[in-house]
């Protein structure tokens, strides 16, 4: 097969075949195939697109181009969740115990924070202890022993992907949705997974800005998982404003603890979690219907079982649990400051970019891959877009380690917050369900 | 600047200003712009356009990404003539000596051949002696002192064309107007000529298939031509069959020696070659009209003036002029086979493609760049479409120097041919002239 004449049948609009598709990637895998034809190729794909069916074995051929997870010594339902990521996002660490107390096994590989958008790893790794690299024997033994556990990368898990996302990074080919979506569920398919729940976000906060565009990515998504045999939903969620109260590494362990232990019950986070962890139930076979779902997740909150589950894995993943029990020996900032209500009216928009760049410029996040995380910093007691407030009433409260970032992280500060004078619905935090 | 904002720019179909083209060209020219971030924009360029002024610049971008013919110790009008390519294609070894005759100095830089298509440069060097490397020193007193001069690159002329070139080639951004344009224009604009003829092919021997596609790229080069200053006039020509009636180097001679001497007066090769040069001459001011300029150019084709002419440029080339006199002294090939009609009818169609093929496998042609050329060989005395053919009449006579490859040349040429029974019209040899 010649790499050009592939470019040109995909340039001119046609249907790749799954022999020129492999022959593509495997190519592009083992650098026999150079970049600058996989950059043409990836630019013809983003202008003409790809059918369901190119999409599912690009998927599959990038999944198949490095490790993948034996599950097999697994007992339970595999069913795991990803989400397209956003400010104050920290529904896996409430999902996954929950998940785990109802019966599922969920083995969960995550990222680290890059850029505005925070990582479940730098979270975790706030935890003093918290073992975020097992080997994979260790991440099965422990997925097998309590239900769930939470790791990065064990093998290289496609390499064609790492490869290609940088690549699409510096070429102009990022928002393609057969590129995003053989980007995320082909490391997600490596994971040995029975089912995968989605958290598609829309809004200012999120990568895809309109219902209508993380309606067609999560529909590509759920239509790979399928023809991949897979159980797939995807919900719609919203994020023009940060989620949940918190934004920031130790901040969000903090809140994501309450939320285990029966807190922010009725919450934008706690209404999306509990309805993403229902979706994993009726897709692992734990319920009937997600209302019965619902039932037994708030069963595994009260009786206290989400909490302490969430402290066996830390346990087994060789944290201090103690720092779970007494969140306030947890990191700590120096420098705590509200930040007050210019006026009075009712919250009309929380720029969640804006709340991102603050806890980034505070040294919450990286700029970098090989920047520093500080756990302590970040935001918290967030107000939520519906409130109305008084003038002077603290919007949101930011924790800093030096007067030099709380004056730059202000700067973005200031700017979140829209006050109006008529009364603003809250956002509906779920739009839509996706099933194929 | 950042290079994939620009990229991102073109691939949402927006124009891009000077600054960015030039941006884009410097950076790919001198390696801080890799391959795969110009392959990227090539096929953005490919599937969105671009408009004639960001075209323009680009073609300027690519002229001064290298050196540039200094043509100013040349006192007469420079003129020359740019054809996108076709089997059998002698044209500039009869115009630029007519040209010259009138009073135009033609500065012509042309290429090798390589696939099916020949080159000027090949065919002039199946002359003994004839030298196409000159100096630019030499180059430029040899126009001034005979009016026209034929020769391959001086310096390194658009080396971002060059690198551009042989990236399309291998990722599907071939067939691009925006991108021929440029890159044609490019070298041509730095030959310092005042005007520039197009012969532009269409047809099934040539790159663009319809009249369609060859009129619109012929309408692009037109354009930037004039948006650089220059005066500009394309003609669209035919190229469903070969031009005139030899393919080869040697035998190419030959016949353009005889055209420069009053042969072949009413066929397709002459019939072009006249129609391009009378556009030289009155975008040169030479004639008011293109019938006035045809008279005097029949003037010294009868005069013997033209035939002389093309002696004195090459003599000075050093080129052994004896065998211009007596052309039976030029390679010959050893085995001279004739095709004949396997019947009785009207010829409705000879495949230029597989006459250049016929060629290629004879050696008259390269299928890698450092090949070597047998000069002698190749195809004579071909039938034109709309001739009556009786069965057993030779269509074509095949110049070889082994019996293998005369057996693989005639696979294609048997292919070459279609025969009807009703009468075929010959194909008109020009059928558009553009001029802006």
């Amino acid at each position: 097969m010649v790499p050009q004449w592939i470019i040109e049948k995909k340039r001119d609009g046609h249907v790749l075949t799954e022999e020129e598709i492999r022959f593509f990637i495997n190519g592009y895998t083992n650098g026999t195939l150079p970049d600058y034809q996989m950059s043409a190729m990836a630019m013809a794909i983003y202008l003409k697109g790809m059918t369901p069916g190119e999409t599912a074995v690009l998927t599959d051929a990038m999944m198949r181009s490095g490790a993948m997870v034996d599950t097999s010594a697994i007992s339970m339902p595999k069913v795991d969740k990803h989400s397209t990521g956003g400010i104050g996002d920290k529904v896996s660490l409430i999902l996954a115990p929950l998940a785990a107390c109802a019966g599922l096994a969920v083995p969960m590989i995550s990222g680290r924070g890059l850029g505005i958008t925070g990582g479940t790893l730098d979270k975790l790794e706030s935890i003093p202890g918290f073992n975020v690299n097992l080997s994979e024997e260790d991440f099965i033994a422990t997925v097998q022993k309590c239900g769930f556990s939470m790791i990065g990368q064990t093998g290289e898990i496609a390499p064609a992907d790492k490869k290609l996302y940088a690549l699409r990074d510096v070429t102009g080919t990022v928002s393609s949705i057969p590129l995003i979506t053989a980007s995320i569920m082909c490391k997600k398919m490596a994971e040995g997974i029975d089912s995968l729940v989605l958290d598609v976000k829309w809004g200012t906060g999120a990568f895809m800005r309109t219902v209508e565009d993380a309606t067609a990515l999560a529909e590509s998504m759920v239509r790979v998982g399928k023809a991949m045999n897979k159980g797939m939903v995807a919900l719609i969620t919203d994020m023009n404003q940060p989620l949940g109260h918190t934004a920031g590494n130790a901040l969000e362990i903090i809140e994501s603890l309450e939320c285990l232990q029966g807190q922010h019950a009725d919450g934008d986070l706690m209404n999306i979690t509990l309805a993403l962890t229902s979706e994993m139930l009726v897709l692992g076979k734990k319920a009937q219907t997600a209302e019965e779902a619902r039932r037994i997740l708030l069963g595994h909150i009260e009786s206290g079982a989400a909490f302490e589950k969430f402290k066996e894995m830390a346990e087994l993943q060789n944290a201090d649990v103690s720092f779970l029990d007494d969140v306030g020996k947890l990191p700590q900032a120096s420098l705590v400051r509200d930040f007050p209500a210019p006026s009075s009216g009712t919250l009309a928009g929380v720029d969640a970019e804006s709340i991102g760049r603050a806890v980034l410029v505070l040294g919450g996040g990286r700029q970098k891959t090989d920047d520093r995380i500080d756990y302590a910093v970040g935001t918290s007691e967030l107000a939520k877009i519906g409130e109305h407030v008084e003038a002077g009433q603290p919007l949101v409260r930011v924790h800093a380690n030096s007067e030099e970032k709380l004056a730059q992280a202000m700067a973005y500060i200031e700017k979140a917050f829209t006050l109006a004078d008529e009364s603003t619905a809250a956002p509906t935090p779920i739009v839509a369900r996706i099933t194929g």
